[in-house]
């Protein structure tokens, strides 16, 4: 029989004793559950990025995974913790929007995680990775049905930076979800609702910068010259070919980034 | 069956790859092992910071659970490899302090690890985690005895650390265990022997700070304002909301912080 | 049965998205897979650190491991994925030079990786991780013959970091393959091959620094001074007891590295 996968996704780094005494807490109830870190160096609190990694990873796992994310700012707060449901996975995680850009284009059943029976207590009030988010998940993963979590809810938050919106009359106003490793500035203009922008005339304004050609691949481009490219992400990324853009073009998550075309 | 959990705690980085060649060894020697990784990013050389990663995650690990934890200045010298035995859990590591928070209410058992016969040969004078502590942890997860190891010890190393320690009439010195990702200064005041301190009047003094109020979740503070807090790892921490700490105060791992109760 | 081990060693990071989506990919062709990061801190597009750490770590892993590595500076462009098998076990990589150091004593088997049938679909070019080296290794893992991903070629990549050569009559110019996260600079001088140092006179010179003594453990050296030692790697390291020989040279990976024998 396939092992359970549970992933996780947090802003907890690697210095600290938090990623691994929550795979504690997870081996503990799911002894059989098969553990991959996404990324536990989300910047600390920066829930768009939060948002953005774990939405680019849970496609390519497969279907019944369970993923625990936390980038919990609101920790202790009334801030609520929830479980999607989408694309047949399972996602646990505080609900400040950080689940936003998974399934967005799927339907998906969000509950209220409010069974106290599957946490771990006492539950203190600064580290619900441990004691609400770890042990639920692990529950799940271990075949816990998600009904028993809590109740179906629909209030739960959608935050702005979803999706551009329009702010003029060949003008889009979208934001920074990402700057990656290799200083990519990866946009929240999704392919899927921008298309065919290499055979227009088009330019992107990101700071005092201003984007305007397209290539098709990293190395077409001349080295020192910001492009514009569909990354493997799908969302329009500006790129420098082995150089950072970030350094070139001096912005940060949640940016705005505007598009025009012309 | 359990699969048998063996645990990494290092200095070694994750750039460089010193953790993967011990995984390497493990998986060798015991194939059927469940590795987590709990830090590998101790700052170089810093036993008191190693000390407390362990001591913090054990708890939350199930029994019969092997830790490695390798943080070894004085790799190659006349110190000691030892293995502790508490909690039902067993930890492998240099006699240098570096298991002294772990187990410290509980009985915890000694040996000096003596037998060769377990060892990766020949053994370097450099990377004693490969050859030493790797293969020991990996023999105990696939059942071999602790006995087999080496002879039971009293002397091994109880550095100055591990609590603190009365300066004056109403004053306690104690030290910087940890600073964490959030930059949360983390104390070795544990509040199982400082209870009560919210019901008090006192004052930390760490560096040319001082500090007096204490919440009971991070969110309870006004932005910018130090405060003190039972951490999740039940230790006294000097923390912001939303901010560093380690940055407005400037100390390190290792200073010392000074408790008044009036 | 021996679970199949499937290592990973890139230059994505682990803040960002890239290896937990490789593991997905991984985990859903071949669910039995025990997955072991080596690193995935090599700087960005740097083969010659890649190459260093892949051929240190895999030695310690069993037979029939499968090694993927990516550090891939020529996404997108004509460079060629291939299949190396050395030493009972498969490395996929791209052609660049990054397998160079494995096996360099072996006798090894090298295959472009041609048939698409393993790949996974559509291939972006600009992460070939995720759509090439990732699926080709986990249908490895899972029992596909090495045969069936393309033919055998002789003309891969051969870089000139492979080894020191002579550049005067008891001069060898040599290279800086590392530096780790110790400041301990490894050169390509290897003892196989320059064996007996530690009787004769020798200087080896990097950036304007001139080394001359030799310890074989690190805590035989005064504290501040340079030395050079065999590091656990078989490589000559160049070092300071306690602190970073990196910081007080001021070198990097690719620098030369200068031995001359008196």
């Amino acid at each position: 029989m396939r092992k359970p996968i549970l992933t996780l996704t947090t802003d907890f780094g690697l210095s600290d004793h938090y990623a691994g005494t929550m795979k504690g807490v997870i081996l503990g109830i799911c002894p059989q559950a098969q553990i991959v870190d996404i990324s536990h160096e989300i910047a600390p609190f920066e829930t768009i990025e939060g948002a953005f990694t774990i939405a680019q990873a849970y496609r390519y796992f497969p279907k019944t995974t369970t993923h625990v994310v936390v980038v919990d700012p609101g920790v202790g707060s009334a801030r609520r913790p929830i479980l999607m449901e989408a694309a047949g996975q399972y996602f646990v995680a505080p609900d400040n929007g950080v689940l936003s850009l998974v399934g967005a284009h799927e339907k998906r059943k969000v509950r209220l995680i409010s069974n106290g029976r599957y946490f771990r207590k006492p539950v203190s009030r600064t580290f619900h990775g441990r004691d609400i988010f770890a042990p639920v998940a692990a529950h799940l993963a271990a075949g816990v049905p998600p009904s028993r979590m809590g109740k179906i809810i629909h209030d739960y938050l959608r935050p702005e930076f979803e999706k551009p919106r329009p702010s003029g009359e060949r003008t889009w106003t979208g934001r920074i979800l990402k700057i990656d490793r290799f200083g990519n500035i990866i946009t929240n203009f999704h392919e899927s609702e921008f298309s065919g922008l290499e055979h227009k005339s088009f330019s992107m304004a990101i700071g005092t910068a201003e984007i305007g050609g397209m290539v098709g691949a990293y190395s077409e481009a001349p080295p020192g010259e910001l492009f514009a490219i569909v990354g493997s992400s799908g969302y329009l990324e500006i790129s420098v070919n082995q150089g950072s853009a970030a350094k070139q073009v001096g912005c940060q998550v949640g940016s705005t980034a505007v598009l025009t075309v012309s």
